[in-house]
């Protein structure tokens, strides 16, 4: 199957939702998701104004689809980083940080729920897929905390990653002190949780 | 002195750039910092076209007036907790959560450099004066740590609570987990860090 476009090009099915998917990601790092708009996309991607509402419904959905696909990726991410690492947690946040920095467009809709089909069943699937690979790095401390702890320990790891990429990809962090390396700083700052060792 | 206005109002010179800076707070809650132009902000305020040129130059000078703005406002809440609390660091951090929470249009645009005039000389004053706030907070540790250690220590608890305040805002965490308490819930997360006792 494939879709005409406004520019005459031909798409096949997934490869014109990529098209979109690739083009947000482009439109999202210039001026934020706030300002992006259905028919600002299909201009990018040379396809008709209809196309990605046909794909993805409304903003949200696009959004969506755009969230999904980042955490996906990060799930990704992470699993590899944990099979050359052997789970060090350590490794696992760089991982994330090393995640946002490549994908900053996604690293910015994937945690605004308020932009989002909060109960998409792909962006929940996701999600989740990518929530238990950085708790399996909590999970792998040599002393683990169980219960609650663990619940807390996750958010702290979790927190200290996010805090730092977000930190970082403002700009916003002493540059005569983190050096131009985000995850060489990172690793230097991550290990202070946990007083981890590695 | 006076300045008349598009609606007729009369504002004192204070008072015009006070209300174009909750104006823009109102703004940038709703619609995010890329979104704002100086043509809207002087609409919401109900002043003329010009007014928001001269007083803030172009859109980056006023986004530094808001960040500037927003850094006095932490560097108060941070030495405000810091005489309650004996010099907490964990309180410390609450803090900080707590001023995101309250302020969210102000932290947003703290921290993304790019939007600013970064080498603006009232931004630097209340940045150094919100910095020096959190590395107090450091400092005062039982275990404190010294020397490149205690950047690094004083960076990992910025990005724990920053971390934490992101997440909050984009309403990204388990709410079964942190419940509606952003401070209770930060708490919690927080003491994971240094394992600070308190």
């Amino acid at each position: 199957m494939s879709e005409p476009t406004a520019a005459g090009r031909q798409y096949h099915h997934g490869d014109l939702r990529r098209a979109l998917l690739a083009a947000a990601a482009t439109a999202i790092e210039e001026s934020g998701p706030a300002a992006l708009s259905l028919r600002d996309l299909a201009r990018r991607a040379g396809v008709s104004h209809a196309a990605p509402a046909h794909h993805f419904g409304d903003k949200a959905g696009l959004l969506t689809a755009f969230a999904a696909e980042g955490f996906e990726m990060l799930a990704e991410t992470l699993a590899q980083v944990r099979e050359e690492s052997g789970g060090s947690l350590l490794e696992t946040g760089v991982g994330y940080i090393g995640f946002a920095v490549r994908h900053r467009a996604h690293f910015e809709v994937m945690f605004r729920t308020e932009l989002l089909h909060r109960d998409d069943s792909a962006l929940a699937a996701a999600r989740q897929r990518a929530g238990a690979a950085l708790r399996a790095g909590v999970a792998g401390l040599p002393a683990a905390p169980t219960g609650d702890e663990a619940g807390n320990a996750a958010l702290a790891a979790w927190s200290i990653v996010h805090g730092f990429a977000t930190l970082w990809l403002g700009r916003a962090l002493p540059a005569d002190q983190v050096g131009d390396d985000p995850e060489a700083a990172a690793r230097k700052v991550i290990r202070r949780l946990f007083a981890a060792p590695d």
